[in-house]
């Protein structure tokens, strides 16, 4: 690792620092084509936690995992016009297959709207086949023109979940419950605090009529839209034809839902939590959760450590013992800084003849001893603690960088001084929105009340909307 | 169900019965695009199954998961000759992204021998460095003339494991491990048995010094290669100079392997076992292991039904009831003897009444009662059995349909009347290969032992080396 780069301070330029920790930490490399990544084996096992917190959630809703092809039919793409306008710009394009020259060109899949619901329509007759509840995990491409790892590749990874429904309500009531079952990803797991809101029609999904986020603040007071959740209404199926008949006898379209969470989350994850010495994994995401440093490598102190290793694992920890005997104490212990493992225990001779263990939490440096006997039990509150202290710094920044704008005067001044989410009246409305835009790159994020008259921040309108500004991701 | 088409029987045509079966059982259906295939919760429940199988092992060998790129530049496809030899002809090339033609065109990955080693080339530097040890679960698309699902189709998903070592001797270990732990979950959790050996130079992965194959048969007769580890030697990391200094500070080629498992497994698990009722899922990678269906949907069998679901869910059973009360329970039963589910409890006002189970098992049809207090128990051992009995029906077919031949004449007799396995003495050349195939339609299959002497069945010249022929999938 001498010959890597150094971590630049993360108060300086965060772009660097970023792109820097994702080398050092190992979770992953940029790819030979434009814009792609490579996710290495550390990263990698972030995203397997997440799918492990997700999956039984989507499962006991009674969502089944399915696969659907990655190749699209441009004819297919092009059934849901404001779909297709939205994603044209982006398309990768299979033009040749097999030798040959295609008679019809087919997307590399950005989103799988249009080739899911071309097989609904197959499958779906009654409302005895209703609802379709299906979710699948795998990878998208969007060609993008400015890359950034995690945050904004040209493919990335995500699940996508596409239900269809004899009732509107019924759609609303799964959009809700996919945002919910995020917010409680992002905050139980990734201690990543946010506001859940809908999105002007500006910002939301091509083909959608209402799009739910959770939008999260970065440290540099930019926020990130984390996840969405969309209600597509009858907008899908009416061109893919997806019709019913009701119990009544009569012919019907259903109403949809789509809703995605991505790789990208693991760029929010990194930005959120990581410091000057790295990475800060929370303990329900982080592959490895205690590392065990032995200070020598040597037969009674690895020992003591195995015997750790033992005692922790049984109670469900992840645990490894660092015992490189090609690196010195200090490298190693710097290695698993720079990784973000939550509890970092020091084993020395000193620890094995005292029947303790010198254990440095990450999150904040503090190091402390706990006798070996209680290790397991301890370690355990610990983790559950470091959880929830990290979830607290996540509420406090969010809170301190959520500020009020009366009108467009303040909303300039405090985006020019802090940046951060700012909160006004205002009402959707796609050629103010562009203006402000322009004028200061902020965009509005979400809705996040309808009950707090005031006048708009722009225009001087009444209004009982609140809604949040921030320049973005 | 009832506007779909009837199952034909297994012992007609075929190729009927295995596309009716996957359509009837809610495997799979057909993709828009050419040879493509859509998975189905149903379907892609086996695929999880197998993932949960085979993750625990990967990772105890110290092999972690990863993401390479879907799209890899051309110029690195076309690095190791043999290797762009042999899958250029299967390409799907992206030709234009975001709008504009592409400088260099991109291939959806065939398999990732050459994006992940031109990153190993940039990773490794030092023995310290080795080995790399890596795997990706993750679809590739290989342009197919005629397909089938599951077992040929234009895109599928694997896994695939790559590595890279400091010695030969360490990569042939690896090419081994992969190989057993293959055969492992055929026959631990497939319940298919089949043999295990080396490939022909015809036969071999474009680009491995050897492959490593698992050999099963179908009830057709014809073999189906249902898995492959290859050893390639310093094939790739030559042209893509992964080079290390040993510890002598020496500079050396690193010695690679690379082995794949795919759902094509799932249309050999189907087509081993399936029968004219339709599928038969071994218990280890039954999505349901056991139904429960009620005789009528009434509220005292109904609690007998879900105090019996608790019971079993409680020692781990993947258990459902259907209770679906516009179907009768002729055609409930029927259904889940469909999709294959290996135990059918059916519960009637006798049953509770009685406070008995009515077993059916999938495999044979059998009948039994059992009392409601051991059900429980004795359910998890007639899974058990269920298993080993299924495991021993394909070990009995295989050896039934193992014959041997002393000459091409015998050979092409014993085809024209039985297909199936054929041993014979032969020794590896590919003109001879060329030949049996234009002739026979068989191919080698694999090496399966190198110590019995005997007579060339093609050419008379004396050798010890033992192969399997058949025509195969």
């Amino acid at each position: 690792m001498s010959d890597k780069k150094q971590l630049p301070p993360k108060t300086g330029d965060l772009s660097d620092w970023y792109t820097t920790i994702i080398q050092l930490a190992d979770l992953a490399d940029y790819g030979p084509a434009k814009g792609t990544m490579i996710i290495k084996p550390y990263g990698y096992a972030i995203w397997e936690m997440v799918q492990q917190a997700m999956n039984p959630i989507i499962k006991a809703r009674g969502v089944g995992n399915a696969y659907f092809p990655l190749l699209i039919p441009m004819s297919l793409l092009e059934k849901e016009a404001s779909h297709v306008e939205g994603f044209a710009p982006e398309l990768a394009v299979v033009t040749h297959g097999g030798g040959e020259k295609l008679q019809e060109p087919l997307a590399v899949r950005p989103t799988s709207e249009t080739i899911m619901y071309n097989s609904f329509a197959k499958w779906v007759q009654s409302w005895r086949d209703l609802p379709i509840l299906m979710n699948q995990w795998n990878n998208v491409v969007r060609w993008e023109k400015r890359t950034m790892p995690f945050l904004r590749t040209s493919e990335f990874l995500w699940q996508e979940g596409h239900t269809a429904h004899a009732t509107h309500k019924e759609a609303i009531e799964i959009q809700k419950w996919a945002m919910d079952m995020y917010a409680k990803i992002y905050q139980d797991y990734f201690a990543i605090d946010g506001y859940v809101g809908l999105k002007s029609s500006t910002e939301r999904f091509a083909g959608a009529d209402t799009t739910l986020t959770y939008e999260t603040l970065m440290p540099s007071g930019k926020a990130l839209q984390s996840c969405t959740s969309h209600d597509l209404g009858q907008n899908f199926s009416k061109p893919f034809e997806i019709t019913f008949q009701d119990n009544q006898g009569n012919d019907s379209f259903v109403w949809q839902t789509s809703w995605g969470f991505s790789t990208r989350s693991i760029g929010g994850l990194i930005l959120a939590h990581g410091d000057d010495n790295g990475l800060r994994l929370p303990p329900k995401l982080a592959p490895v959760q205690v590392v065990i440093v032995p200070v020598r490598v040597e037969p009674e102190i690895m020992t003591h450590c195995q015997e750790l290793l033992d005692k922790l694992t049984k109670v469900g920890m992840r645990v490894v013992i660092d015992d490189r005997d090609d690196e010195s104490f200090g490298f190693r212990l710097n290695k698993w800084e720079v990784k973000g493992t939550p509890i970092i225990l020091k084993i020395g001779q000193k620890e094995v003849s005292e029947s303790v263990i010198t254990v440095k939490r990450r999150f904040d440096g503090k190091e402390d001893q706990v006798s070996t006997k209680e290790a397991a039990e301890k370690l355990q509150q610990l983790l559950e603690s470091i959880q929830v202290m990290m979830f607290k710094a996540s509420q406090d920044f969010i809170a301190s960088n959520t500020r009020e704008a009366k009108d467009y005067e303040e909303f300039k001044k405090i985006l020019a001084e802090h940046k951060g989410f700012i909160r006004v009246n205002w009402s959707d409305n796609p050629e103010v929105e562009k203006r402000i835009k322009d004028e200061t790159k902020a965009t509005s994020r979400c809705l996040i009340a309808e009950d707090q008259p005031g006048r708009n921040f722009v225009t001087g309108e009444p209004t009982s909307q609140v809604w949040l500004f921030a320049q973005s991701y």
